[in-house]
C-alpha cells in the first residue's frame, strides 16, 4: 500500500478497509446529501441542545440547510445555537462545501419546518415523541423512495456523502440500536458535554414498552424499530445509502446516529455494507461519554474515519468551546470535511477549513 | 466538420449550432429531469386531451412519473390516455430511459396530485385557470429555487435534459409567449389533431385582460407573464435551465411549450441561451397546425432537433394513431429519445426505441 492517509484524517476502526475506502475516494468529487427531519423527542426537557430552547429545535434542520445554500439562515435570525449560544456544526459543513465546491442536496425525511431551499421530497411525516411507541409513520414508504433517489444520484456521482440534521437524534439512535438488539446504553453521543444517558434510556424503555411489541420481534425488522422508537431521518438516510451503495461508495457523515443508520442498512440489505464507511469528527471519536467504535463493531466490519478538526487555537470563544465537548457533530461536519480533504487530494486541510469556518463565524455570529 | 448527424435525428433550426450541440453531447450520459405541474386551465372544455376527461388531467403528470420509476402507474389504473384512449408519450420516455439507463429526476413545479416517487420540491403551488389573470403564485420563488437545484445538478451532470408534463400547457405557452410580445397565435401545438387555436386565444385574451396589466408591462417581465397567464411548470423549468446552462449544455425536451420556457429564459438570463437547444419529436416539427420554428426563431438563435420517431409501421393501432397528429409530444418524449441515441453513439435508434415502446405498450395498454 503506497497510499498515505493524510494526517488530518484519523482511522478509528478497520484500518485496512478504511485505507482502501479513502484511496477510492481520493481526488474524486463527492456528492453531499443531507437528510433532515424533526421529532417531538427533541422537546423532552434535558435531551437535546440542538436549539436555543426545545421549541427552537423545530427550526434547526431547516436553518442548517439554508446556511448551506445562502450562507445565512432564512427561517430564523442568526444561526441555530445551543442554549448557551454555541453555533451549529452546519458552519463546518458550509465551510467544507464552500472550499471544495462539492454539489449538495437536501432530503426531507419528515419535517415540521421546511427550509427555503430546493429539496427531495419523500412524503415522510415529522416524528412523534418516542415515548408513544409510535414515533414514525410508514418508514417503509420513505425508505423505498429514498432507495430510488439514491440509485439515480449514484448514476451521476463518484460517491455519496450522507449527512443528517435532526435534533433529538441520539436518543432515537439509542432507541433503534436497542430495539435491534445492540448494546448501546451509554454509547450514543450528545450535543451536551454531560451526556444524559439515563434519561435517554428511560425514554427509550418507555417507548419500547408503549409499542406493545415483544423485544425479539424488533430484532430482524428495522422498519418496525423506526416506527416504534426511531426518527424520520433514519429510513431516508438508510434508503439513500442502500440505493447508492449498490454501485458507488457511501460515506455516512455523522456520529453515533449514523451507527443506528448502519444497523438499519444491515437489516435491510446486508450486501451493501461493504461499500460503506462512517466519517465523523475527532470530537466524537475522542469522546469519553460515548463509544462509536463499540457500536459500529457490533454491527459489522465498517471503517470509521474522523476529521481532526481542532478548534482549541481558534480566535473565537464560540468555536474554542467545541473542545469542551459541546455540539461535537451534525450536518455531516466531520464527513464533509473528510470529503473536502479527499476531493482536493489533501490541499484542503483541517487548518484551511478552520480558517474558512472563522471567516464565516465572524460574519454570522460574532457580532457582539 | 467530420461529425455526422445520425439519420434518426433531424436538425430543424440553426444547422451549424445544432451540429455542434449534438457533437458536445455525443457519447455522454445525460441527466434527465421532468418538471411537472397542474393548471386549472387544462379543465376548460375542448382545450386539452392529456387525460381521459378534464378531471383526469390532474393525475396525468403524477402518473407519467410513476411510469418512469416503476414501469406502471400507481395513482391511477393503467396509464394516462386521451379521451380516445391513446396512451401517454410517457411510454416513449420510459422506453428511452430503460434502453439508455440514464438517471432521471422529477421536479414539482406546482401539483394538485403528487406522484408516488421521490421528487424535488420547490414550494410551488398548482396553477389557476389563466382566465383569472392570476394563474401562478410567486413564480419567482420557484424560479430561484430551481436555479439552485440546476446549479447543483450541473456539477454532477454532463448535460441536462429538461422535460415537462402538464396538461393544458400549450394554452399557457400561448399566454406567456403573447404576453412577452411574440407572434404566437396559431403556432402553439396541441394534443388534439384539430388544434383549437381560437379557443386558446380567447382564453389567453381573457386572462391578459383580467390581469389588469398593460401589455407593454409584461414585455420585460417573464415572471409577471407567468403569474398572469402561465403555468407552474414554466418558472421551474426555466430556473433549472438557467442554473444548469451556466456550466453545461441543456436540452429543453418538448414542443412549443419549451418555446415559452425559452422565452422566459431569455428574459431572465440572456447569457445562458447559447448553451441551450430544443429537442422534440417529428410529430411536432412536421405538424401543419403549429410552428415551433417560427416561435423559436423569434426568440433567438437556438437549435431545434427532432427525433424521427415513426409509428406508422407499429403493430399496435394505439401507437399507429400518433401518426394522425394525436398527442405528438410530452414527458420529453422527443428529447429523451435524442439523448438516448446520443448517449449510445447511435446504437440506440428510432427503431430500437419503437421495439421497446411496443414491448411496454403490450404490457401496459393492449390488453383488450
Amino acid at each position: 500500500m503506497s497510499f498515505k492517509v493524510p494526517e488530518d484524517i484519523t482511522i478509528c476502526l478497520e484500518e485496512e478497509m478504511a485505507r482502501k475506502f479513502l484511496e477510492r475516494i481520493w481526488g474524486k468529487q463527492p456528492t453531499y446529501a443531507c437528510v433532515i427531519g424533526n421529532t417531538e423527542t427533541a422537546k423532552i426537557p434535558g435531551l437535546s441542545a440542538a436549539g436555543a430552547n426545545p421549541e427552537a429545535t423545530d427550526f434547526t434542520p431547516a436553518a442548517d440547510m439554508e446556511l448551506l445554500f445562502y450562507g445565512k439562515c432564512k427561517c430564523i435570525d442568526g444561526v441555530p445555537v445551543t442554549p448557551d449560544g454555541i453555533p451549529t456544526p452546519g458552519i463546518v459543513t458550509m465551510s467544507s462545501i464552500k472550499l471544495s465546491g462539492m454539489p449538495f442536496f437536501v432530503v426531507n425525511g419528515g419535517l415540521r419546518v421546511r427550509p427555503h431551499v430546493p429539496y427531495f421530497e419523500l412524503d415522510g411525516a415529522p416524528g412523534d415523541d418516542i415515548r408513544t411507541g409510535r414515533s414514525v409513520k410508514d418508514p417503509e414508504k420513505v425508505y423505498d423512495r429514498a432507495v430510488l433517489a439514491g440509485q439515480n444520484l449514484a448514476k451521476i456521482s463518484n460517491y455519496l456523502v450522507i449527512a443528517e440534521s435532526i435534533p433529538g437524534g441520539t436518543t432515537t439512535a439509542l432507541g433503534v440500536l436497542t430495539a435491534l438488539g445492540y448494546e448501546a446504553y451509554g454509547k450514543v453521543s450528545s450535543t451536551l458535554p454531560a451526556n444524559p444517558h439515563e434519561l435517554k434510556l428511560k425514554v427509550v424503555e418507555e417507548g419500547l414498552k408503549a409499542s406493545g411489541m415483544k423485544r425479539e420481534a424488533f430484532r430482524k425488522d428495522p422498519m418496525a424499530a423506526i416506527e416504534a422508537v426511531g426518527d424520520p431521518m433514519m429510513a431516508a438516510a438508510a434508503g439513500l445509502a442502500v440505493g447508492a451503495a449498490e454501485t458507488i461508495p457511501v460515506l455516512l457523515a455523522g456520529g453515533t446516529q449514523m451507527a443506528a443508520v448502519l444497523a438499519i442498512i444491515k437489516g435491510m440489505d446486508y450486501s451493501t455494507l461493504n461499500n460503506i464507511a462512517i466519517g465523523t469528527t475527532r470530537w466524537i471519536t475522542k469522546d469519553g461519554n460515548s463509544d462509536i467504535r463499540s457500536l459500529v463493531s457490533q454491527i459489522g466490519k465498517v471503517p470509521v474515519l474522523s476529521a481532526n478538526l481542532n478548534f482549541s487555537l481558534s480566535r473565537y470563544d464560540g468555536l474554542k468551546i467545541y473542545e469542551t465537548g459541546l455540539v461535537k457533530e451534525g450536518v455531516g461536519a466531520g464527513g464533509s470535511s473528510i470529503a473536502a480533504m479527499a476531493a482536493s487530494e489533501g490541499k484542503i486541510t483541517a487548518h484551511t477549513i478552520l480558517d474558512e469556518i472563522e471567516k464565516n463565524y465572524a460574519r454570522l455570529v460574532s457580532r457582539r
